[in-house]
This record gives structure tokens, sequence and C-alpha cells, in this order.
């Protein structure tokens, strides 16, 4: 798949189908508005799938995984070790995102986009997909990250696991990162895009202390200076500040939207993959469903960037699709409200007249 | 089961517990914190259930159903006979809740409290349960909604509703509510218990207009003035300004922290039964879970003087149970986390040694 084409491709949700579930849902035996949020969700589910019977039974969370040169600046409150480990801990099925997809009913499909370790056992095993663009990125405090060629591999990539899973039968994609300090590519990101000062960008990530949130503000800094990131060239900033798994998480987004699925999106990590697949094709927002508001301290503005109002607001700020799984049942009972709640005149109910009028 | 002798045995949850809790989960492979609301109630879980790995399976929530003589007021924008017809939706399987609770993996219990109609029909095919204590209650505007014995009946039902689920096999319950005009007793009883004016606590219900909630509230400031109920005795409010169902809810709720099952309180109405409930045995709120923040406006003075955090914000104003049968999976998943998430020790990941420090 070639981004320039998936791109040109990608439209806006029918307004047709909108309108027409809209005007179903205003029948359903329910006080007018009073199923809130999940009524406009399952509007939009019905507008993607052009049907009054959209099914999103069948479910995937895409959890991207790569590692970071900028680690070397001391970013993160983890070892880059971590990274491979908790690979290990989600193939072992011991990790959150296994927990909390299992209650969701969905799959998890491990992907190394760039992990700094050998992880070709699991590979053999079938247990992750392998689309290893490096061990690791550059560091971006003292040169680009990785080069436009991975930029732009990274993104397809994404594109085409998007595209394997849905030929595969998946009715609702979400996207997951797991990455040793990629909280600061994230970041760099968002400043790149919006023009925000790193420091209004830059959170705690793991759980860094003041003066580690501090050296991470001024590494964001130096990479955004060091690089100068073109904010109107969304491939140049992921070359320049992003990272494997982010240019992947960019690109599940993008085949979604190219297939008309719907797609959960995660926290930090998974809104800087949005943000730059809103930047390379605008319309792919309407397949966005943003998941929840992590407790990172930046992603207020992130999904404010993005236009998307969170389900979810539960402090959490773990990544790994986590997130993501928790909202994928809301996004079902959205689904099964427009399904299979009876209308007025199914079950016999006596509609409010003075609503009506 | 005698209200006294409940509400004597009802005990906070355990420290001991929660304290052994706390520090499991601390040990888990993620970021300390970082599942933020999902650990406290994996906690709490664990308190309630005395155990690490605390189960909630087997799930259902308690649909009550009653009318109320205050509809003669004009408080509701829908005419009364919609609660026996929702009933009959709930029987037919083709409401909201039927279908969340689905999603959810709940069995939904309709009870019906006291509808002002003869479903007696449902009764003998086994669909619903009754304990009729009325056809509706009396005009709160005009006298006692119903006597102190039907108060403490409806309690004394609720709790032998939970009793008989947790006899079942049930380890998670969840209270909704059906009964036209219910938002109305629901507002006087935060309004006497709380001594807030009716302004404050009243709100739109099924959406009326302007109107209709100036008249609403004159409705509630003479039900106040008319009864004068006791804000030291919640049996009396409950017989004066409340409702079958809301006092079945309360039962409910008692029933549950009496025997150590944790319940997930829906919207205004079942707040309403929870204030009631946390008025007898103030260690119940230990058990509840407060699912939603409704867009009724009152419902976050509620939650205020319950001292509950909602899970969800989500604009939902429906009732039934249906705010509630959503935050069972948010429930679950943090049961999961608990019970299947592995420690860094077992997951051989290595920790933040910073954030021990």
């Amino acid at each position: 798949m070639k981004l320039e084409e998936v791109i040109a491709r990608i439209q806006p949700v029918s307004e047709e189908w909108w309108l027409k579930a809209g005007e179903y849902l205003n029948n359903l035996a329910i006080p007018p508005g009073s199923l809130g949020e999940l009524l406009d969700l399952a509007q939009r589910l019905a507008a993607i799938k052009e049907t009054l019977k959209p099914s999103v039974k069948s479910k995937a969370v895409v959890t991207m995984a790569g590692d970071h040169g900028v680690v070397e600046e001391g970013v993160s409150a983890f070892p880059q070790e971590v990274t491979p480990q908790m690979v290990a801990n989600f193939v072992a099925g011991g990790a959150s995102i296994n927990v909390l997809a299992g209650v969701a009913g969905a799959r998890v499909a491990v992907v190394d986009m760039g992990v700094a370790a050998d992880l070709s056992e699991f590979v053999r095993e079938g247990k992750i997909i392998s689309h290893k663009l490096g061990y690791g990125t550059g560091n971006m405090a003292r040169g680009p990250a990785m080069t436009r060629e991975q930029a732009l591999q990274a993104l397809e990539t994404g594109m085409e696991v998007a595209a394997k899973l849905v030929r595969e039968g998946v009715e609702l994609l979400a996207t997951g990162d797991m990455g040793i300090g990629n909280t600061t590519p994230s970041a760099a990101i968002l400043a790149a895009l919006s023009g925000r000062p790193a420091r209004q960008v830059a959170g705690r990530g793991t759980g860094i202390s003041d003066e580690a949130l501090e050296n991470k503000i001024r590494v964001i800094e130096t990479a955004l200076e060091v690089n100068k990131p073109d904010p109107a060239d969304p491939v140049d900033v992921l070359a320049k500040v992003g990272g494997f798994e982010i240019g992947g998480i960019a690109g599940v987004i993008l085949g979604a939207a190219y297939y008309r699925v719907p797609v959960v999106v995660d926290g930090f990590i998974s809104s800087a993959g949005a943000l730059l697949a809103k930047g390379l094709a605008p319309d792919a927002v309407d397949y966005m469903i943003a998941s929840h508001r992590s407790r990172e301290s930046g992603h207020g503005l992130m999904l404010e960037e993005l236009g998307l109002k969170p389900l979810l607001d539960l402090n959490l700020r773990l990544g790994e699709g986590t997130g993501a799984a928790l909202a994928m049942n809301v996004v079902e009972s959205a689904a099964q409200v427009i399904c299979n709640v009876l209308t007025f005149q199914e079950a016999g109910v006596a509609r409010n007249e003075t609503a009506l009028s």
C-alpha cells in the first residue's frame, strides 16, 4: 500500500447515513437523547459502516512496539530493556493489555516496529508480527530519529497491518504502544505540529521527577532546534522527532479510515500517531474514537488538536492500548443500542408528544 | 430480613485486605499507579471480598419499577402508562437495559414495587418479581407518598431481592429504576436529606420545558412544606417524599453491603436510594460504586453527598440501570487486573528503581 494512494482515497463518513441514523435513533423508546454520547457514537458507527445495524463484534488491538535513541538523554524512569521484557509479557499473556483486551473480547496483535533487541524467537513462534525498522531510533536530540524512507515505511507498515486485520474480518480496531521513552517523541510531535512550546506539551511519562521533567523539556527543545521539522509535512515530523511505533500507529489509523473501519485511539502516544494521521488525511478523524483522557499532562491538548472528546477519564497513563481496550466495550454498547433497542412503535410505548411539538 | 438487624451488621470493608491489596497492586508490572482508577477499584473489590482474587463474573442488574401520585401535578413529560409499557419492554428484552446488561454479561431482574397497572400476567410467567406495595404512591404535594409501614416494606423488599440474588451466586449487583415522574421524589429526597433548596436539586428529567421545571420546583417545595420529612430519619423521608422503587433500591444497596457484595449505583434515582441507604447505614458507602455522572442537573450534588466519584461521564439520563450496566464492564476490568496482570517478578520485567527510592 502506497501512502499517497491511501491518503487520496480517505473520504469523510457518509452524510446520508449520518442523517438516516440520527432520525432512526430519535425513534428509540427512550426519552430523546437520554443515552447521551452512546447515541452520538452509534450514529457515527452507522455512518462509518453505512448501515443501521453496524457490527463491531470482531475486535483487535494493535500494540506497536519500538525503542528510542533519545533515552540516552535520561528522559525515562525505566531502562530500555523494559521494552522487550514487556513484549515478552504480551506474548505470555500476562500484561495489562492482554487482560483488558480479554474483557473486551479483542485479540491483541503485537508488532515489533523497531525494538532494540532481537525478538526473532517470538516471530518464529508466530507470537508477534515483525516489521523491524531498526534497533531503536536515533537520538533526536542529536539528529533525526529516522530517515524519511523509514518514516514512510513505518506508515505503510501500519496500513498493511490494518489491511491484514480487516481482511481477517476485524470490524473494530484499536491502537496501543510499547516503547520506553516514547512520551518524549510524542510530545515533540505535538509541539512540532501545533507550534506549542515544549514546556506545555511535556509530562511525567511513567513517573519522572521535577528535575527529570526539566531535562525532558530541554531535550524536546533541543530536538526541535536541531531537526527543524516542517509542520506542514507530517512525514518530516515523524522522521525527525517521531518513533517507529508512532509511525506504525499513524499507519493503522490511516488504514482503518481507508477501509472505513472505526479505530479506537489509546492515550498520549497513540494520539501523537493520530495527529500525524490527521495531518496527512484530515478526513481520517471521522473514523477515530478517542478512548480516554490520559493523566499525561499534554494529552488534553492533543485531543483538542484532534477535535475529539474522549469516552473515559480514569486517570490512566499506561499505554499498551489499555485505555482503548476499556473503551471498546463502550463502542460495542453503542453498536448494540442501535442494533437492538426497540423503537417506540416496535415496543408499543407512548411517546412524549410535548417534546415532539 | 429486618431493617434494624441488617443495618446493625453492616461493617466497613476490611482495612487489612485494603492494605494488602494496595501493596500487591504496587507490584504489578506497570509504572506505579498507571492504571489510575482501575487500581483504586481493584483495591476496593479486594477489600470488600477479602481476597486478592475478587470475582465479579456473575452479575445482576435489579431494575425496580414504581409509579408516583405526584405525576398529577404535571411534573413529567411522559404519561404514566409508560411505566407498565416499559416494564413490558423489559420483559420482551427490547429496552436499553436489556441490551446494555447483555453487553455486560449481566442478567436483569425486574421488580414491580408499585406500578399503577396490573402486571400479574408477567408475574405468572415468571418474567418479573412482584412486591407491589400499591398502584403508585400518593401525591406527595398533598400528603405523604406512602405510610411508614410501606416505606419499611420497600426497604426490606429490596434487601430480600439482594439476598435472593446473592444466594443464587451473584457477585456484582447493580441498581436501576423505571417510574414516570421519579426524578421529582428523588430530588425531594436530596433536598430533605441535605437541606438544599428545591431549585438546586430539581432538573429536567426526561426533558421538560422551562415552565414545567418551575412547576416541578414549586411541587417539590410544596411536598416538603406539607410533609416536613425529618432529615435525621431516612425512613420518614422515604415515606413522605420518596417512592416504592426508590425504597427498593435503597434496600438492594443495604442488602449488598450486608452480604459484602459490591453494588453499582446507576444515576439520579438510584443515587437517591443510595443516599437513603447511607443515611441508614453510613458504612454501606464502602460497597457502593458510582457508575456515572448523569446529565440530570442535581446528580453531581447527590454524588457529592455520597462522597463518590463516578466512573463514567457520558451525558446519560435514561435510568433503568443503563449507566450501571455500562460501568459493570469497568468493574469487571478492575477485577481482572488484580486477578490476572503479572507482577514485575512474575513477568521478569525490570523495576523503576528511582521511583522506588
